[in-house]
């Protein structure tokens, strides 16, 4: 342990070192202005369900006098009877990312490893260095599949926590309940499986949830973010064994994590099961349309699960990703653009609206013709 | 480091031992049903400004389909020109409860030491065992003042952050600017002054945020769930120099830590200082009316600058504090009872209305008698 004094003489002030050394996640790109078409970030394209909206009109400010519910009893209900799982297996968080930082803050101690696929969800290495733990990043094959011995890597370089984002971000790509019950009953330490994105799977009857609950060392992460078009809200769960879940919404969750009216929204949200399906198979359906009209310009695209679509140029393309990228954002259209390793020169592409992606499509034609 | 089946083995499952072993933060009792008269937990009796609700009629559910601002732009540049601070000067946080954890998240390395008095708010302990950190308690003096040699102890106790709650709670005792200054001096480590009750000083002058972001060890901890009546909101922010705010900020803050309705509700609400100085005159009003007659029925009060009063019953009282609680708790009015050391046999009690405060001196008039 080094004295303070030890510590502002290194030049860093007051911040830890691994604080002081790393680098803060950045945030999407957001443009103000109306008409922008944004297919950057993955927001749904459409609005949340009309009952948000009723529920919100409910409100009054007076109400927001008193202290909400600490463990947002109400929402938890409402999620347990959607999943068919106790209320007592989820805990309702601030986005999916106060799931992810609580699981580190549970579950590894600093100096710990956590496991993750190069590439995956630029947050997780940035949590996991706030945690001063350390990122064990297992490159996925050629193809963006799975390595074979992923969780014997795993295990190997010791990892008591690992993260895999299914349907997998960047690429789409689905892994199956058998695949990842072999993984979870191979790992030594926790899996975490990250299901940001999990509403936009082709199969509705892909549900991992009483598999996760009955499962010692699993933990599924939702979000209202992307399925529910709700961002704004900054609302998300996490789905596991009762075991799991209790430290984090009894010791380590802020203690009013929640305020009121997202609480309200967000058990409207997810108690109109029928409205967000309904949003679903649209953004599903124009998924497939999006895909097969950017592969017919030449663009590939790994078969996706998500709302968004990877997209590679063809290797004699006179224009770049990133031109294109720039070349579409001065036409008002916000897309996402990788260059670094693993993703070298490709877009990523949310899926958005009919009207939406036909205006990209003919940008598209036109600038790559 | 353990490896995971080591851990397992001990019996802990994947909890961290530090916390497994501890216990977890108990929120304030909230009661439900109309006509409850709550007075334990020190929200505002006054409803939030009316352009608080003003700007949540503006409020559309569609517009949470985009992310939130992360770093809650509008609502920091309004906090910063009230208080006449630039915009970096200000990190603004889910709650003052989000502040703490950043702190130490921050500033305090696993195994470093905590300062802070006994008693102080409950919350600190809590969160530094979540650190794995230790806490160092200072009792304060017989009369509830800091002793003279405090920052002198938390020095040769090898603190690297102090937690100070001015007014103090639960006494209500107010450190003059001069003590601060004396001990932010002193102190080796950074000092953290938590003004969630400032806004009910019964001087209007005081006010130490010139002072915080030019001094460079020092972050105040403000929140609008008590002088602004939004409890309900989870909504606060730190003022400090931007060396300490910065990695709070940029680096070790939730990536979207605060959602859009919240945001645009507290920029309302701050940026109507005149309605919340109304509220606070009242409230100090109310204070000065309420002590005195607690005293008159032979209750003691140390003087308060807070929204609530410490009370001590007589020695040769016939009814304890417990049974005073219980027996206004029967009556539908809660107050919070303390009988742990330092705070034996003691209520605090949240200053009401004056049709509340009537209501409450009415029964304990009768049950003293």
């Amino acid at each position: 342990m080094l004295a303070t004094r030890d510590l502002l003489q290194m030049g860093k002030g007051f911040e830890r070192s691994n604080i002081a050394s790393m680098a803060g996640y950045v945030p999407g790109e957001q443009l103000a202005g109306t008409g922008i078409i944004k297919l950057n970030t993955n927001e749904s394209p459409y609005p949340p369900s009309p009952k948000v909206q009723a529920a919100l009109a409910q409100i009054t400010a007076k109400e927001l006098r008193r202290y909400p519910q600490p463990t947002a009893d109400d929402f938890r209900a409402a999620a347990a009877s959607v999943h068919g799982v106790k209320s007592d297996q989820i805990i309702a968080t601030r986005g999916g990312d106060e799931l992810l930082r609580l699981l580190l803050t549970t579950f590894v101690e600093p100096g710990q490893r956590v496991g993750m696929t190069d590439p995956t969800y630029s947050l997780y290495p940035v949590l996991t260095a706030i945690q001063d733990a350390s990122s064990v990043s297992i490159p996925l094959e050629d193809d963006w599949s799975l390595p074979a011995d992923f969780a014997q890597r795993i295990n190997a370089e010791g990892c008591v926590l690992t993260f895999i984002v299914n349907p997998h971000a960047p690429t789409g790509a689905l892994l199956s309940q058998d695949t990842l019950e072999q993984i979870a009953k191979s790992l030594n330490g926790m899996l975490v499986v990250d299901e940001a994105y999990v509403d936009f799977v082709d199969n509705s009857e892909h549900d991992l949830t009483e598999w996760a609950v009955n499962t010692e060392n699993v933990v599924l992460l939702r979000t209202l973010s992307k399925g529910y078009g709700l961002a704004g809200l900054r609302f998300g769960y996490g789905i596991g064994p009762a075991d799991l879940i209790s430290p984090m919404l009894y010791k380590t969750r802020d203690s009013y994590n929640l305020d009121m009216i997202s609480q309200a929204l967000a058990e409207a949200a997810i108690a109109d099961q029928a409205y967000a399906k309904y949003t679903w198979q649209k953004v599903i359906k124009q998924r497939a349309r999006l895909s097969l009209a950017l592969n017919a310009l030449g663009l590939a695209t790994p078969h996706s699960e998500a709302n968004f679509l990877l997209v590679t140029l063809p290797q004699q393309s006179k224009i770049t990703a990133e031109s294109l990228y720039l070349a579409l954002k001065q036409e008002g259209i916000l897309v996402r653009y990788f260059d670094h390793e693993r993703m070298h020169d490709k877009l990523r592409i949310t899926v958005g609206t009919d009207a939406e992606n036909t205006v990209l499509l003919e940008h598209l034609t036109k600038l790559l013709a």
